[in-house]
């Protein structure tokens, strides 16, 4: 069996902890068992393993996030970026193809495609598990799951499953699919027994890409990959789901619930707040999460969340945490914080002049035996202090080691990269104009 | 007529934005007429002006509220530093020794002196020419404003004139006075038509040098000032005004209110956000005041302040805003923004190692002509980034010009300065163990 996770997002309603770098399922807001802080995938993925589905993880992705999936995941998952952003039919396209071409999987091997940041329990990977079954037991060709729906929902799209009086079936046929009904609509739903689509589709690797070579003959993944945007934009409900002509849904009854919203997310915090903050004695059913270094004091707040990040400051009412979505466009201009394969960037400070210059100050963290690639810059000076860790400092050829103390001058045009030989803390001053993040030309550097 | 502020204050209540080199009299959060903002000192100090009251005005204050002064208020005005904190009395003492062996006023000169923080109107200082007339009146050797209460407060001290018949005294004798009374004592004090204390005092300066003379015969100012330990830590209420046999009031009636607490000041704002913010459509008296780079987004707050600035962070219910009082000492590390004669800096970046080793980022701002001491540091290396203007740097005596670009590294012991030609913006990281503040010696140089 092949498990793979669809991570995609804007993240922008769990502004500003979420950016397009750092969607919401990537947030270690969530306490794991041993007492430490979880993001939303590594408790997917770690409640995968617990149910023991033996089963190998994909990660179809875009580019903006295989960094932190496999900073959060180890080296333990694949992850298929996707050349651009499609839809989910594309992107599962691209992720199935990876399993035929690279991986080599059977034709009649089993793949579950499954979100990345559902709230849920075990339970739900038995049903996984169980839909893998029917698949191989050829119950249908898609297996869905079928999440009993706990309120008339306008949010979710609806699977009703056909009428039968038979109570011993591990699926049951699907007579239609409905999306986002209205409040009357999805009462009347309800009474028919309908579930809410999860987005968790099972199916044998051979049935999907009989449906990807409609669209694309191709011999290879990297043949697939060139061609990404030969695929239509259209999403895995509409391309595959509701064309089939046999699909099943598998009902799971247990704790499922989207944390995408502050007022959904705080529900689970299992503290009132995290990060440097003080909490008067007068606040109620308040949370506070501080991702900087200066410290938040918070009183006499009701029913209120205070989230700080590099990329702003939010204070909201939480049942007023669906509009942030419609300000946010307004509000960011560069992720101010990353997490990158090589380790973590945070802006310090953006100084713009009348002239077009800016000055970015960043502080860089390089985990061991990670290094930034051998580049150049045509349009900026870089200086860089070295403040904590040793490591190997690259400038126009000339090796030098670099320690705490050291600093490094980069100047327009000289090729430059550096390793960290221990964890390698340096603050980078940034001067150019213009000062863009594109403004980098990569070369072949051999450590 | 001399006309002496006192400003002091450990600028708690308005914490983040006021810190001890900041206190809530220097926050430009006021709109002047002009339509610009302006700080309570540059409000108060404007006021003298425009009422025309023919003084000089002379500051009363501490080592680090002197540079504030001078930055918001020019070199118009005298600046007498006390050299460690004591009391009222001492500082009064210490600034009316100013008047007379510096400035060389006749002992019949009228000196005023009131605090530099009260938010009121021009009719204030009609007040005080009229106190001041007293006094040259020989009305009483000491004449105080009395503030007609609006409320039986808690807060303030009072002011009990004798009864008398006639309406047409200019000030009335002071009967008695006292201190902070319960609500049901300041009920009772109200019906006897007390006023309060407002902390505006008028004397000849030859009468109160001569209570100075009483705790130390001085034959010049610096010799006052070398001695100042010498003067009893006590108010001037207690020292002067309770023990002072000859004391009248003269009456205010006009607006007068302590913008102390974030409660009493977002009242007097004229804008609902200042800075980089972005409100809702769901807000209700909710005031945001960002210092911050990063955008501040708030919605569905009702009777709340938001206040951000380098320090921290505060979320208040408005009626909380007098407990930040009681947490504020397990929130401030160290100032993070501070304006100094030579221009400003703020921390971006503390971070500290196991070792004990800090390295701290700084942007920092020299005004133009402006220049830090020549100095050496034993125990931390520095690196400045030159992001913006020009200037000069000396590095063990030898001058060289900077500019944007430009890298200046500052190891131990390494004598050094630097002077702004045009405003200067330069990045500092400072590495060291231990990293304090005190760790300078500073030369002359001649620039």
């Amino acid at each position: 069996m092949q498990l793979v996770f669809l991570s995609g997002g804007s993240g922008k309603r769990l502004w500003p902890l979420s950016n397009n770098a750092r969607s919401k399922q990537f947030l270690p807001l969530l306490e794991a068992p041993d007492g430490s802080m979880e993001s939303m995938v590594q408790r997917v993925v770690r409640q995968a393993k617990e149910a023991e589905l033996n089963t190998q993880i994909t990660f179809a992705t875009n580019a903006a996030q295989r960094d932190s999936i496999i900073n959060q995941l180890g080296d333990g998952v694949d992850v298929v970026a996707e050349p651009e952003r499609r839809d989910t039919f594309p992107a599962i396209a691209l992720a199935v193809s990876y399993l035929h071409f690279v991986k080599a999987c059977p034709d009649d091997e089993t793949v579950v495609v499954m979100p990345s940041d559902p709230y849920t329990e075990l339970g739900y990977f038995h049903t996984i598990a169980r839909m893998a079954d029917e698949v191989q037991n050829n119950a249908a060709d898609l297996v869905l799951m079928g999440i009993t729906p706990t309120y008339p929902s306008e949010k979710y799209g609806y699977i009703v499953p056909q009428k039968t009086t038979e109570k011993s079936l591990r699926s049951f046929p699907v007579s239609r699919f409905t999306e986002k009904p209205t409040v009357s609509v999805a009462e009347d739903l309800l009474r028919e027994g309908a579930l809410w689509n999860g987005g968790v589709f099972a199916f044998k690797l051979g049935y999907m890409m009989a449906i990807v070579r409609k669209y694309m003959q191709s011999s290879s993944f990297e043949d697939t990959f060139a061609r990404y945007k030969e695929f239509p934009k259209i999403s895995f409900d509409y391309e595959v789901a509701e064309k089939a002509t046999s699909v099943a849904v598998v009902p799971f009854t247990g704790k499922w619930k989207d944390l995408g919203t502050w007022n959904t997310l705080t529900e689970e915090l299992s503290h009132d707040s995290i990060g440097n903050v003080l909490l008067g004695d007068a606040n109620e059913n308040t949370h506070v999460i501080n991702e900087m270094e200066v410290p938040v004091f918070c009183n006499g707040l009701k029913d209120i969340v205070v989230a700080c990040s590099p990329d702003g400051i939010l204070v909201c009412a939480k049942d007023k945490s669906e509009t942030i979505k419609k300000y946010v466009d307004n509000l960011s201009l560069r992720p101010m914080y990353e997490e990158r394969r090589w380790g973590t960037y945070k802006v310090l400070s953006d100084l713009s002049y009348a002239d077009g210059t800016h000055a970015l100050t960043k502080s860089i963290m390089l985990l061991p035996g990670k290094n930034i690639s051998y580049q150049i810059h045509h349009h900026r000076d870089e200086v860089w202090t070295i403040v904590d860790g040793e490591g190997l400092f690259v400038l126009d050829g000339e090796v030098r080691k670099v320690k705490r103390g050291d600093v490094c001058v980069i100047r327009k045009e000289q090729f430059h990269a550096i390793k960290a030989i221990t964890e390698l803390v340096f603050i980078e001053v940034q001067i150019g104009s213009p000062l863009v993040e594109e403004d980098i030309e990569r070369f072949d550097w051999n450590w």
